[in-house]
């Protein structure tokens, strides 16, 4: 954890984004780090755990993260949780709460928010469009013999 | 979004990953395209919504879509809701809905839930280490007079 703090220093003292930092571990060893990058990479989804889980995943050269950790120094997003779910490490170790992050201005309590309320009522409007004209897609998938499930 | 139902017929058809894609309008115009390649380029986040999202922020060079709409011919996940949320674009159409993509194989809603459940007894374990050593981090952010807030 000591290292993803450092990482997260670093960020901050060189510009490259907010104050996070993650890493991957497996078998012991570190395989792949990251920190915030959203505002010097001009990519929203730049944020440390998501950037050292694509990253494990390069070195890996597999999409999930099975037998890995992973290191953040803060309770990850919405966005990050997902990724993580999605990645699927075996754990995830945290320093700062989601609290601590609020306090500092990273308001993920908000996304938490919208999450749970109806997609009728959100912030940025969710307006449901040709559903009858994609549903034929899902079809399609369930029929192709040669996919990779994920 | 015809347009976005043929790029993620594309992507099956092709093997690039699911049934998903999504595309990004800015005053009437396309500015980018994404489908689903999380088995084809090893990378859990390559999401449509998350593929669009990322090129059309490389093409405008800033990291927020503020004044174009995004397309996804689905509901999206938790992680790519954050990712929209971090983003920023007016409004989201989606076609098909997370129960669909759920018949499908997709299970978004075994991660709602958990988002909504204590860390403590999540799936994945989430487990908190070296909070005091961490929090200095938010200090030096906000400390930090030349920084970028997103």
């Amino acid at each position: 954890m000591q290292q993803a703090i450092d990482l997260a220093h670093k960020g901050i003292v060189s510009g490259a984004g907010g104050p996070f930092g993650a890493l991957v571990v497996r078998e012991g060893r570190v395989i792949a780090t990251g920190s915030n990058r959203v505002t010097s990479s001009n990519d929203p989804t730049a944020h440390a755990e998501v950037v050292a889980i694509r990253a494990a995943c390069a070195v890996l050269g597999h999409f999930q993260l099975q037998g890995c950790d992973l290191y953040t120094t803060c309770e990850p997003c919405p966005m990050c949780l997902g990724a993580i779910y999605w990645a699927r490490p075996d754990r995830v170790f945290y320093a700062c709460t989601r609290h601590d992050a609020a306090q500092a201005g990273f308001d993920d309590q908000f996304i938490y928010d919208e999450i749970n309320i109806k997609l009728s009522v959100r912030r940025i409007p969710f307006i449901p469009q040709m559903r009858p004209e994609a549903l034929y897609l899902f079809d399609t998938w369930r029929n192709k013999t040669d996919k990779t499930p994920y």
